[in-house]
C-alpha cells in the first residue's frame, strides 16, 4: 500500500494515479455503522445522500472505502451547470460590492476572459453539497444530524502541482508573490493569507534579526533602546500587515468577501420574523441573550488563569525549591518533575479548557459561521496567552524583584519532604537568584520550544497514521481470513482508490492552528526579545523551515482544504495589535527592572520606585500610541499594487458608463477629470433661451428683474457706467 | 433702511421683498478699488468676470452695491442646463458608491421621482461659478489672485424659510428629525450635521444633568461613582454618535461623499505625472516634504504651550498673590488685574496662534478643502485645548497639591510690589489654600463663561454691524453731499436691493465655531464634571438655547452659507474622541487626589502617594478602553433607520439586477435567499448530457472511471450492495 509520504519519491512522478483525479471534484467519505438498526438506517441515508446530490446536478459513483466506510465520488455533471453557478456567484459578488464591474452577459466571450480557477470550481461544488436545500444546495451537513454518516467531504489533492510546489519551495530562499498566487489559485484565499502572512512575517524579520544581532553584541540584554526600536518596528510591521492585507483582497478580488457570510447550519434561532424593509424572512435571536452568553468569556478567561496558573505557579515553585534551594539526594532527577508534572497536566488541560471554550462559543449560537470562528479563536487566545507567557511573567515580574520575600514560604515543600526522608531532615543550600534564569528561560520558549514544536507538528502525525493503519491492517488480516473475499478494484483504478483511501484517513487542515503559532511567536519577540536580543534570529530560522513544514503539511499529512476565500487574516490581526501593544508595557516594566543591574534588584522589592516604574511603564505606552497613529498615518499616504488595480477599475467603469450616457467624445475628457459644464451648450444659444423664457407669458417681479439688461454684453456695459460713476465719486471724494 | 432684524417682526411678514429673491440663486459681491489705475484694472476683471460667468450658461444682471461696490445677481440659465448638472452630479456620486443605484436614464421621469432640492441646485451653482475652466467652471475663486475683487459669492437667505424656522425653534422643546432634514435640504449637509449633533448631544445630556443632580445631592463632589458613570456615559455617546453619523450620512445618501473631495485652488503641485494606471494627468506634492512640514505641528504645540502657558501662569499666580497673600492698599480693585491681563492678552494670543496655524495649514499645502480644514481644525483644537483646560489643570494639579511648595516662590511679586508702595513694606497675610477655588474655577467656566460667551456670540456682531453701518451712513452723507445725485434704484426693486445690500455685509458662517464651543464644552464635561457634578445641568440649559441662537446667527447675522455636502462632523470627532479619553484619566486623577479629604492634601505633596496615583489613572484608562470596545460592539450590533435604508436600496438593486439577467420569475426567489443551484436543471437531463459527454469521443481512465455506474439509480444500487456486503463481514467479524 503505497504511503502518502512514498508517493514524492521522484521515482513515483510518473505513475498514473498520481497525475489523474479522474475529473472527480469531492469524494464523500460514508461510514456504515455496525449493528443491523443502523446499517438500515446507513442505507435509507445513502439513498437520500445520492439523490439529494443527484438532484442538484452532481454526478456520482460509488466505491468501497475501508472495511466501514464507503468512498462517494462526485463531480459537477455538466459544465453548463459550473458556468451558471460561477457566473451568479459572481454577479452575487458585483452586488455586494466585491467585485467592482458586473460580469458580461455574452457568457461565452465572458469565460475566455476571466476563466475560472481550480479553488473557484471547488468552492462552488462544496457549496452546491453543503448549502441547505432552500438555498438550492444538496443540504449535506457532514457528521451533523441527519448526515452523521458523513465523516467528511473533501477534495482530492493535485499531487502533480503538490509535488512540484514542495520542490520548488524547498530549494528557493525566499518566497515571491507568484507562489502566494499558486496557492491561492488551488487552495483557496484563506490559506493563501496565511501564507502571504507568513512571507511578510519572516522578511520582515530580517530587520530584528540583524539589530537584534548588533544589540546582543554592542548594547546587551535590558537596553532601553533596543526595546524602542523594537516597538517600533512591531507597530511598522502591524500597520504595514494592516495595509497589505487589504491591498491583497483587493489583487486577488476578494475585498469584502466577509460581507457575504456563510451562515451556519447549527444556529438555532428565537423566531423566523419578515424584515421590515425587504419582505425577507429572517432568522432572528437576541443580541441581548447573545451578549449575556458573551459575558461568560470573563469568568472563562478567569477560570483558564486560575487552572492554568496555579498549575504553571506550582511547578514553578516546585522547581525553584528543588534547583534552588533543596540540595538533598535524588536532586539530579528531581529536577526533571515539574517539566514531567507540566508535560503530563499542560495538554491535558488545555484540551478541557479548549472544549470549554468550543462549547461556550457554540452556546453564544452565531449566525455566520466567520464570527463563531472569530469568538472561537478569541478564546484560543486567552488558553494560548497564558500557557506561553506566563511563566515568562512570573520569572520577571515576580520571581526576580519578589524572591527573597517569596522563597521561605516554599517551607511547605520542605515539609512535605521532610515526611518522606528517613531522618527527617532536608538537606538545603542558600537561596540564591539564578541571575541567568529569566534569559534561560527566554530562550526555551524561543529555541527550544519551537524546535520541539516543529517536530512533534511534522512527526507525530506521522506516527500516528504508521500505528493507525498498523492497527488496520493486522484487525483486516483477522476480518480477512474469516470473510469471504471481497471482489478485488478494477485494475485501472485500484492505485487511484488505494490512493484516495489514504487520503481519506487523513486529518483535516485547520490554518488556526498555523496562525496561532505564528501570532504566540510574535507575541515572544514582542514582549520579551528585549530580554534575549538574539529571539528574531532564532525565529527568522525557524519560520523559513516553517513555511515549507506547512507546505508539506498540506500537501502530504493533510487532506486538501476546501479552497474557502477570505479577505484578511481575520481575528489574528486583533491578536497582533494587542500584543504589539501590550509589548510596549512589557519592554519597558523590564528594562526598568533589570537594566540597573543585569541581575534585577537582588530580590528585594524595595529597592524598586513603584511610582517610577508605573510611569516608565505610562510613558512608555502613550509613546507606542503616538507612534503608531504617525506609522498609520504615513502608510496610509502610500499606494500599492492594489490600491492602483482599485482605481483603474474604477476609472475603467466610469469611463465606460459616461461613454454610455454622454456618448465617446465626451467621455474621453469627462472621465478624467470632473465633469465639465456647459461646453456643449453655446452662449448665444443660452441667452437666446433665457430671453425666450423671459418674454414668453411668466411675468412678475422676478422676470422683470432679469430682464433690464438683456445678455452678457448688456450687462457689461451697464456695470463699466456704474464702475466710471463710482470711481468719479471717489475722486471727488478724495479730492 | 430696513436692518434685519427688522426682517423678523410680524408686521413685515407680508412685505414683498422678503418673500422672493426673484429668482437670484448667488449674488457676487464686487468691490471697486479706489484709484485710476486700480479702476481700469478692476473694469478689465468685471468684463471678464461676466463673460466667464455667461460662457458656463449664467445668466446675470448687475447693480449697484454700496458707494464702492457692485452687486452681480447670478442666475442658472436654462432649466435644462441645471438638470443636465445634476444628472450628472448624481451619476458622478453613483460612481464613486455615494448612490446605490444610477440615475435612470429617462430624464423628466427622473426628476419627477428625485426632484431637486435647493441646497442640492444651489451646490451645483456655486460649482459651476467656482470650479477652474478647465473642469467646466467659471473659475472664480473669490479674493484670490485674479479675482482679488471678488469680495465674496453668496446665495440669497429665503426669509419665508427662516422667519418660520426661528418661529417653529423658539416655540419647541425638542427638536426631531424633521426639523434637522429641514436644514439639510436648505443649507446642506454640512450644517445640519452640526445641528444634527448638537440635537443629540442635547438629549443625551439629559441623563449627566439628572444622574449629576443626584450626585451632587448625595455623593458630593469628587465621587469615584460619578466619575465612572461620567466616563461610561461619554464613551457610550461617543460611540453613539459615531454610528449615528453614519446612519444619517446613509439617510441623507451622502455616506461616502468625503470621498469626491473638492480639489484646493491653493494647492501647488511639485510636479505634474501621468498616473501610470489610468493615463490621467496628476499633480502630485511629495508626501514626504508635506510630512517633513507637518512635523512643524510638534513646535507650534509647544509654542502654544509655552505663550498661552506662562501668560496663564503668570495670571495664577498673580491672581493668587493678590487674593491669598497680599493684604496691602487697593486690594479690591487689584484682584482685578489678572482678569484684565487675561482679557486684554488672551485673544490677542490667540488671534496670533490661529494665524500661525492657518499659515503652518496652507505650507502643508493639501490638495484637497477637507484635509486642509482637517488639518486646520487640528491645530485650533489644540489652541482651544490649551486655553481652556490649562487654568484647570494648573489647580487641580499644581495649585492644590503643590501650593505650600510653590507659594514662597511668589516673593519675586512681593518684591516688585514693594517698589511701588511707599515704605517698602507691602502687606501679606499668612497663605491658606482656597478649598473652594477649583469648584468655583469649574463653575465659572462653565456657567459664567457659556454666558459670557453666548451674549458676546449673539449681541456683538449686531453691535459690530450698527457701528459700521453708522460710519457708512456718515460716509455717504458726507459724499452725497459733493457727489453727483446717484440715480435711483427702479422702485420694484428698492427695498430687494437694499436687503440684499445687507446680507453682502453680513459675516459668512463658520460652522467650526459653533463645533469648537461644543466639543470644548464637551471637554469640561468629560475631564472636571467629577468636581462639579451639577455641570451637565448648566449645559443642558445652555444648549437649549445655543442652538435656537445658532439659527438665528445662520438666519439673521450671517450670510447663507454655500450649502456643502459632508458626510460626518469630521476631524472633531477625533477631538471628541480624545477628549473623552483623556477623561478617564483626569477623572481618577481628580477623585484619587481630592476624595479623601474634599480640600486636598492640603498643600504637602509628600502626603500623595505617586504610585498609588499612577495605578489608578493606568488602572482608569485601561477599564476606559475595554468598556470602549465593549460599548462599541453592543452599538455596533443595533439596527437602525439608515441601515435599514441602505438594506432595503441593496436589495431593491439586487432585484432588479436578477430580472434583468435571469429573468422575472426565478429573481423572486433568488434575490431573497442565496442563489438557488439547479432548479431548472432537472436530474434526468443532466444524467443524460453526461452520459453523452462520457460517449462522445473523450475516452481515458476518468471516462471509464464515471461510466462504472450509469446515473443515480444504479449508483444506489451498487452502494447498497457494497453495505450489505459491509455489513455482512461485520457481523461475521462480531459472531
Amino acid at each position: 500500500m503505497a504511503t502518502l509520504r512514498s508517493l514524492y519519491r521522484s521515482d513515483h512522478a510518473d505513475r498514473q494515479e498520481l497525475n489523474t483525479n479522474f475529473n472527480v471534484d469531492y469524494v464523500v467519505h460514508y461510514r456504515i455503522p455496525p449493528g443491523g438498526k443502523n446499517e438500515a438506517k446507513a442505507e435509507a441515508a445513502f439513498v437520500q445522500l445520492i439523490e439529494a446530490l443527484a438532484k442538484v446536478g452532481l454526478a456520482t459513483e460509488v466505491r468501497r472505502g475501508d472495511d466501514t466506510s464507503l468512498l462517494i465520488f462526485v463531480k459537477i455533471a455538466s459544465e453548463n451547470l459550473l458556468k451558471q453557478q460561477i457566473y451568479r456567484y459572481r454577479v452575487q459578488d458585483w452586488l455586494y460590492g466585491v467585485r467592482t464591474s458586473a460580469p458580461s452577459k455574452d457568457l461565452t466571450s465572458y469565460f475566455e476572459e476571466e476563466p475560472v480557477v481550480e479553488a473557484e470550481k471547488l468552492r462552488l461544488v462544496y457549496l452546491l453539497i453543503t448549502k441547505p436545500k432552500a438555498e438550492g444546495g444538496a443540504g449535506i451537513t457532514p457528521k451533523i444530524g441527519h448526515w452523521k454518516y458523513v465523516c467528511s467531504v473533501f477534495p482530492l489533492h493535485n499531487h502533480a502541482f503538490n509535488r512540484n510546489w514542495i520542490k520548488q519551495w524547498s530549494t528557493k530562499y525566499i518566497l515571491d508573490d507568484s507562489d502566494i498566487n499558486e496557492i491561492r489559485d488551488k487552495f483557496g484565499e484563506k490559506v493563501a493569507f496565511y501564507f502571504a502572512f507568513l512571507q511578510s512575517y519572516f522578511s520582515f524579520l530580517f530587520f530584528p534579526a540583524a539589530f537584534g544581532f548588533g544589540a546582543w553584541l554592542v548594547l546587551g540584554q535590558f537596553s532601553w533602546f533596543y526595546a524602542i526600536v523594537n516597538c517600533l518596528w512591531s507597530v511598522v510591521f502591524f500597520e504595514y500587515w494592516k495595509k497589505k492585507e487589504v491591498d491583497l483582497a483587493v489583487q486577488w478580488g476578494v475585498r469584502g468577501v466577509s460581507r457575504i457570510q456563510h451562515p451556519r447550519t447549527q444556529f438555532q434561532f428565537d423566531r423566523e420574523t419578515k424584515d421590515p424593509v425587504t419582505g425577507e424572512v429572517v432568522k432572528v435571536y437576541s443580541p441581548l441573550k447573545r451578549l449575556r452568553r458573551q459575558l461568560l468569556q470573563l469568568p472563562f478567561a478567569l477560570a483558564c488563569l486560575l487552572v492554568l496558573g496555579s498549575l504553571i505557579i506550582s511547578c514553578f515553585a516546585i522547581e525553584i525549591f528543588i534547583s534552588e534551594v533543596y540540595n538533598g539526594p535524588f536532586k539530579q532527577y528531581l529536577v526533571f518533575l515539574p517539566t514531567v508534572l507540566l508535560t503530563i497536566f499542560m495538554p491535558a488541560l488545555t484540551t478541557v479548557l479548549t472544549n470549554l471554550g468550543q462549547r461556550l462559543t457554540e452556546i453564544e449560537n452565531y449566525e455566520t459561521q466567520d464570527s463563531h470562528q472569530a469568538a472561537l479563536v478569541q478564546k484560543i487566545f486567552v488558553i494560548n496567552f497564558i500557557t506561553s507567557y506566563l511563566p515568562i511573567f512570573l520569572t520577571a515580574f515576580v520571581y526576580v524583584p519578589f524572591a527573597k520575600v517569596l522563597v521561605p514560604h516554599l517551607d511547605v515543600f520542605q515539609v512535605t519532604a521532610q515526611k518522606f526522608t528517613r531522618n527527617g531532615k532536608v538537606e538545603t543550600k542558600a537561596f540564591q537568584i539564578d541571575p541567568d534564569r529569566l534569559k534561560k528561560q527566554i530562550i526555551y520558549f524561543t529555541v527550544t520550544a519551537q524546535v520541539v514544536n516543529f517536530l512533534l507538528e511534522a512527526i507525530v502525525p506521522i506516527l500516528k497514521r504508521r500505528v493507525f493503519k498498523a492497527v488496520k491492517e493486522v484487525q483486516e488480516e483477522i476480518t480477512h481470513k474469516e470473510t469471504p473475499e471481497k471482489r478485488p478494484d478494477p485494475e485501472e483504478e485500484a492505485a487511484f482508490l488505494d490512493r484516495v483511501r489514504n487520503e481519506a484517513e487523513l486529518d483535516e487542515y485547520d490554518v488556526t492552528v498555523d496562525y496561532r503559532e505564528m501570532v504566540v511567536q510574535f507575541g515572544y519577540l514582542s514582549l520579551f526579545s528585549v530580554i534575549w536580543p538574539l529571539t528574531a534570529c532564532s525565529f527568522l530560522v525557524n519560520n523559513w523551515v516553517e513555511a515549507r513544514a506547512d507546505a508539506m503539511k498540506i500537501a502530504m499529512s493533510s487532506k486538501r482544504p476546501i479552497p474557502w476565500r477570505s479577505d484578511s487574516i481575520g481575528p489574528w490581526v486583533t491578536s497582533l495589535g494587542f500584543l504589539s501593544w501590550l509589548g510596549s508595557l512589557t519592554s519597558a516594566a523590564v528594562v526598568f527592572i533589570f537594566s540597573h543591574d543585569p541581575y534585577g534588584p537582588e530580590g528585594d522589592p524595595s529597592n524598586l520606585k513603584a511610582w517610577a516604574l508605573l510611569l516608565s511603564i505610562l510613558f512608555a505606552e502613550h509613546l507606542y500610541l503616538v507612534v503608531q497613529l504617525i506609522v498609520r498615518y504615513v502608510i496610509s499616504g502610500l499606494d500599492s499594487p492594489g490600491l492602483q488595480k482599485e482605481r483603474a477599475e474604477r476609472f475603467s467603469m466610469r469611463k465606460l458608463h459616461l461613454q454610455e450616457t454622454l456618448g465617446e467624445e465626451l467621455a474621453e475628457s469627462a472621465a478624467a477629470a470632473d465633469f465639465t459644464g456647459g461646453e456643449t451648450i453655446t452662449r448665444a444659444a443660452l441667452e437666446e433661451e433665457a430671453r425666450l423664457a423671459s418674454v414668453s407669458g411668466q411675468t412678475g417681479p422676478g422676470q422683470v428683474f432679469w430682464q433690464r439688461q438683456r445678455g452678457a454684453a448688456e450687462t457689461i456695459q451697464i456695470g463699466r457706467l456704474f464702475i466710471s460713476e463710482t470711481a468719479a465719486a471717489n475722486k471727488t471724494k478724495s479730492s
